[in-house]
């Protein structure tokens, strides 16, 4: 009989989760399957909701568009499975799967959305339902276990590096001593962070410092790092992770954390790099500038990696041609197997191996002090950033494909 | 007897400013010129300590590269010549002209670097000198009068539009309803900020509410327009120039002054988004992100517009031929013959008509209620974003130029 697919997208947006989908139909179709793909809107919390869309009805123009268009055409959600496999949202899935006639489901995200297809994938084991279940990875973070890199990362890292150059540049143009201090997302893996080694055009250049949350920061430390930043150029650019802490534990962020309140008594937010901003006016009496490089890191489609969106489709494919021959509980994963030519090939791993883990930033990586990325990595995070995809313009503005404001989803079909 | 031009950049970086250079580099020698185009580093400011580089001494590749370059390639300044033209200082300025056979001067910069042109030309007539002085217009803000507009507005207007079109991408990925604030710079004039009305992608999308300064901006009419906003979707994407004040004149990021002191009684400095973060998650009680898009709106070379880039390098030539022509005390301007077909002209204007005037965004341009731009606005801006240069690219990254870190500007050449 006649299966469909279902596809959903969860967690943060990225500049290439939407290229997996494309991979995804396409692979389908390709495979010559005649049931529909169709992507459930803000993932498994939509899809319990009935809310779902025919991907198979889209034209080939509008997967060319999708696939430049950055952030989550579907829609996302932060939605945990419950630990109990007893608990009534299992049965409403599958309810759902059946109704459907859903043989094939893929997840696209990080470490929660794995968890999910773990959970749904032991469920249906239990329970011994047929549909397949796997996983497509994304993070910008590039925190999953047993995958060369993630999709989403490179594109990621492309922005961080580009940008940040173009920042040290506007950075240096006064001949007053300034700090600098740019602010990178990661709370807890610094990969983000030290693509911002790229930046520097020449030994030496900018950013002169870079702390990722995998070494202890301390103040101290800091203050004479900078120091000696200053003597060789007076303007020094410092990047750092949004998640570094102190050898306690205690999160930089956290130092300000008594004077959140601004004059009505709301709560004040402030980020690391802004801390850091006062703390290094207060000690050197100089111009200081935090800058926090904000969603851009994740959803600017403009500096994509073309070799990024290349893998995330390669993935999503992949994901359907592994559920398509039987697989369930697995994770679409890259295996690097040289850097120079780079080649790259796709292979499965075990969910439930890969969610709830955290890959770190590798300490031989970090330079002695922690304030800087060892030569070491290059290789790794090069080829993840090279080239760029032939953009749709219009108008002088990127053209993204969106899904039609109150366009009703197609529910039960 | 043979003489040298000598050109200077001044004010916050752009985009663009580096195409004037090679602009005037290039009509220099067009002209048949045997005289060097000198660049002083650091504006006026280097001026006086000699330091100057010889450009003419740039090869083709390297000038294909600077005019792709964002930032001051030359280094920057802010330095307010003194009203009183019997100071010293303006003795020094043409001991260094004499001395470096300098026969032109051109300045490219905004308000200040005008007013700087203008005492400069003064006190050439007055004293009998025969140095030519001209401005080159330059300045994300736009807010120069007696131009059309000006070059590095239509590059930090196409950063925002493209920008904030992503962001809006990001911001409506989950069902939950938000509120995003995107602040953008323009501390008096809301031309920038108008731009991400460009953003939308259909009739009614975000951003829903944009705000300038030349709009007082009443916290409770703020509310208001949210909630209205609010029945149209769950996301809410909100832009505001960094200046928006109230009817008393009192800057919103002023609201918080009180509490801008961390808990080490480092006084912290907190931007109008910041501070409506706090005002509007107090009062909505929904998730609020403020996002600064800070200075890549003026140093992003990747999204440059083509035309902002060739109008700059026009702007840059015109004024090396107008110097020649024996012209001074004028800026070049930009004068718009029609918008469809986009036709521009150039023009010289007086600097001291410029100089310390401010050209604020029209009031017409601005929709009743004051929480949008009109269509009117699209005529004018449309042709200013248009086209992306081809881009150098190297190892995945923007390739630039730079002046290399220690090499002697060449001294009294």
């Amino acid at each position: 009989m006649m299966k469909n697919l279902v596809i959903g997208q969860s967690g943060g947006p990225t500049a290439v989760i939407n290229a997996s989908l494309c991979g995804a139909v396409q692979a389908w179709k390709e495979a010559g399957q005649e049931g529909r793909v169709y992507g459930m809107l803000n993932g498994i919390e939509g899809f319990l909701a009935d809310q779902v869309t025919d991907l198979t009805a889209l034209s080939e123009e509008e997967l060319k568009l999708l696939r430049l268009t950055p952030a989550a055409y579907l829609g996302s959600c932060r939605f945990k499975l419950p630990e109990d496999l007893t608990d009534a949202v299992y049965s409403a899935v599958f309810d759902n799967l059946r109704e459907m006639n859903i043989g094939y489901f893929l997840y696209v995200g990080g470490n929660d959305s794995m968890d999910t297809v773990d959970k749904l994938s032991r469920f249906a084991a239990r329970t011994g339902s047929d549909v397949r279940f796997i996983g497509i990875p994304k993070t910008i973070d590039n925190d999953l276990v047993l995958t060369d890199h993630t999709p989403g990362f490179g594109s990621a890292a492309k922005y961080v590096a580009s940008t940040v150059r173009e920042i040290v540049l506007d950075a240096s143009v006064y001949q007053q001593r300034s700090v600098t201090i740019i602010e990178i997302m990661g709370r807890h893996a610094g990969w983000l962070t030290a693509a911002s080694k790229l930046a520097r055009k020449y030994e030496g250049d900018n950013p002169i410092l870079i702390y990722l949350p995998e070494a202890p920061f301390e103040l101290e430390a800091f203050y004479q790092d900078l120091e000696h930043a200053f003597e060789k150029t007076a303007n020094v650019v410092v990047c750092v992770s949004e998640g570094i802490a102190d050898a306690g534990g205690t999160f930089i962020c956290e130092y300000s954390d008594a004077a959140k309140l601004d004059s009505f008594g709301h709560k004040m937010l402030t980020g690391c790099g802004e801390v850091l901003e006062s703390f290094v006016r207060d000690r050197f009496h100089v111009k200081v500038r935090s800058i926090e490089l904000n969603v851009s890191q994740r959803c600017s489609g403009m500096l994509a990696s073309r070799t990024d969106i290349e893998e995330s489709a390669m993935a999503g494919a992949f994901g359907v041609r592994a559920a398509l021959s039987g697989e369930t509980g697995k994770m679409a994963a890259f295996q690097r197997i040289s850097d120079v030519p780079y080649e790259l090939s796709c292979c499965l791993e075990p969910v439930g191996r890969i969610c709830n883990q955290e890959k770190k930033f590798p300490a031989e990586w970090i330079s002695e002090g922690g304030s800087d990325v060892t030569d070491s990595f290059l290789p790794y995070i090069l080829p993840l950033i090279q080239g760029e995809p032939k953009r749709i313009m219009e108008n002088g503005l990127p053209r993204y494909l969106y899904r039609q404001p109150g366009a009703a989803a197609r529910i039960k079909p």
